[in-house]
């Protein structure tokens, strides 16, 4: 796979997964993820959880149990290195509840057919 | 090589990240990253950082004014696919000014001869 058509790839999957998160589909995210004890998901705040297992839970939890969350996201940029790709976006948070920006790290791993999450890493910015 | 030879090399990596943080070094800090336009660094609460020179303008930002942090470091993980690894960390950070923890990730990129630090992404922990 030549570079630029992975990036189109690896940008249309980190879409994929705000619109997950947007919509509270967890079938959808699910998909989204590579099945795997190495995946790392670290959501602002949060302790690091590592495994499928644990991932996922927390996704089960933040759809049931808070308030819907919307992104504008800003600043992304992908590179990539063999089968691995890491994207960088900002996400602007709208809701009821909370406002203010997410510097975001997401790692992906093609698995031969598709680009699968394997690192999600956020961290609250700072208000100025 | 192998996986195993991979993986204790990345923690060597990533150990010597924290010694030159800790020592404010800012020679080995240069020395651990891949110097190019597609590494990112996040550190706490700060926007993202892109490129080596804005990366490098962080570390000497740093190791000039703030205080000389210490950390101590758990719960170190590491996963590889390919030519690349990330480790996920928790930073217990010991200073005069701040403590608390910070969960990391570090990807490193396999360069034929080293590994290389491609994106240091830093999460506050918020306290219980």
């Amino acid at each position: 796979m030549r570079r630029i058509e992975a990036e189109v790839d690896v940008l249309a999957a980190n879409r994929a997964f705000y619109e997950a998160f947007e919509a509270r589909d967890i079938d959808a995210m699910s998909e989204l993820w590579e099945h795997s004890d190495r995946i790392v998901c670290t959501h602002p705040g949060w302790q690091t959880l590592r495994g499928w297992a644990s991932v996922s839970g927390s996704w089960f939890a933040l759809f049931s149990n808070s308030a819907p969350l919307q992104f504008i996201l800003s600043n992304e940029s992908v590179a990539t290195e063999g089968d691995v790709a890491w994207v960088t976006v900002d996400e602007n948070l709208i809701s009821e509840t909370i406002s203010g920006t997410v510097a975001a790290v997401n790692m992906f791993v093609f698995d031969g057919q598709r680009w699968r999450l394997v690192v999600h890493h956020g961290a609250a910015v700072a208000a100025r």
